[in-house]
């Protein structure tokens, strides 16, 4: 019986780094059929966010299913609240990647202004660094890397401003239409590193025990940060290379590790 | 044993609401201290929204109590999950509207541009018009006001990109840093607003028990939503007066019902 829930926590857990995983390569391949045109690369990207919608209903359905079932306490139980709150997060995050994969889908065959198309690219490779940042922060349950994630965040931000001040330098010639479809889908990258930032947070939970934000984590030593830690039961531990092998199909973690078929 | 568990679904419901009206007032004040400059009133806002992470933070724990101590189905698991879900939003409302709180404070006594202070105020009131449509969606089940959200959300998206035309507007003399802290503020409105509308979208799978778009309800008539209501458990229907009460707590509700004290 023990057994049988310990193994369906840790699929559980697999089951969001899944996800996690081809949300993660939807949105590269959303960004890549806006710069490239393709509409349709989008509307694959499109089929599989509502796919992933489809795995974030019944994986939602399964954490509360055993909790009804298993009464769960202490790291078990965070571990379910975790997967719970981490998958409200990446039903966010498929919606807002399936926005972008409608904007390329529409921008497509038009003439973008092309300092939006960069503007656009420098953004993506922001947010891939929090996402993947992210995830190694669940996959190792570091919170080294979860208390960095404010901080990767930030620059985010500031390039989101940008594209605003660059909208404002566009003359009549210019495809206004598309040029704000742009912007729309700028937001949304935004939109999706924040909702990584509020999983990171959320981490803190599962691995202390604690609500702590992950501001009050970034001044701590690693001392410090280590006595956080809170014991953590079988359903946590159990099969971890998994997760990682799912989390290294995201390209910028590729070159961390996962076998050497992945590096070709 | 029965009736303590629809007591407790029913205290919960009320908890939610409690919780939401109180966020509600909060950013009443933040903005009202934004915009009299008013430290200490965004000080009260910072300490209420601390109590109300609190609220939070132990009505979410509650939730996963009842599911794993009672085993629920249909709309009473339905309410759990919605009451959680709507947790979630509303802890991230708070901390939106701790940030207003924080930026009140730091542009107390400065010189902030007197259009951004008038957009900010306006963006203030779709967003109230927003939460209002929300709760009372919640308050009285209804699809209707529910389907509205993402329609009422739509000038809140407007009205924050000319904040980022105004800046542009500034010149020299303006103080940079207070207008770009009103900018953060003005974002954090927009966030709040959606906060809002994943509520209403979550309301849906309550009151329906599917999982359904709000635009995907926007075209239904009467008749057709009327067939989407599933049935309801006594922990849904029952003292639904106190939760009307609770809401009217919110100045956009006030005319609208509660007691006569509340129109004075």
């Amino acid at each position: 019986m023990r057994e049988t829930f310990n193994r369906q926590l840790t699929e559980m857990r697999q089951e969001l780094v899944y996800i996690y995983a081809n949300i993660d390569l939807a949105l590269h391949d959303a960004l890549d059929a806006l710069s490239e045109g393709d509409k349709d690369k989008a509307k694959a990207v499109k089929a599989k966010t509502r796919e992933m919608d489809e795995h974030c209903a019944a994986l939602e359905q399964k954490a509360f299913m055993l909790i009804a079932t298993q009464q769960p306490v202490a790291s078990d139980l965070r571990l379910i609240q975790f997967v719970i709150y981490a998958n409200f997060n990446l039903a966010r995050m498929s919606n807002h990647v399936r926005n972008i994969a409608k904007t390329a889908k529409r921008c497509a065959g038009r003439d973008v202004p092309g300092q939006l198309i960069d503007l656009l690219a420098s953004e993506g490779h922001l947010v891939y660094r929090v996402l993947s940042s992210c995830v190694t922060a669940i996959v190792e349950d570091d919170l080294r890397a979860a208390s960095s994630l404010p901080v990767l965040d930030e620059p985010v931000d500031e390039l989101y401003k940008q594209f605003f001040r660059s909208l404002a330098t566009l003359g009549p010639d210019d495809d206004m239409d598309a040029a704000s479809r742009v912007i729309m889908a700028s937001r949304m990258l935004e939109r999706i590193s924040d909702n990584a930032v509020e999983i990171g947070e959320r981490l803190v939970f599962l691995l202390t025990g604690k609500r702590r934000s992950l501001d009050d984590l970034r001044d701590l030593d690693d001392d410090d940060l280590q006595e956080m830690y809170a014991a953590r039961g079988v359903g946590l531990v159990t099969d971890r290379d998994t997760d990682e092998q799912l989390a290294h199909q995201i390209p910028e973690l590729r070159h961390e590790g996962g076998d050497a078929s992945d590096e070709q």
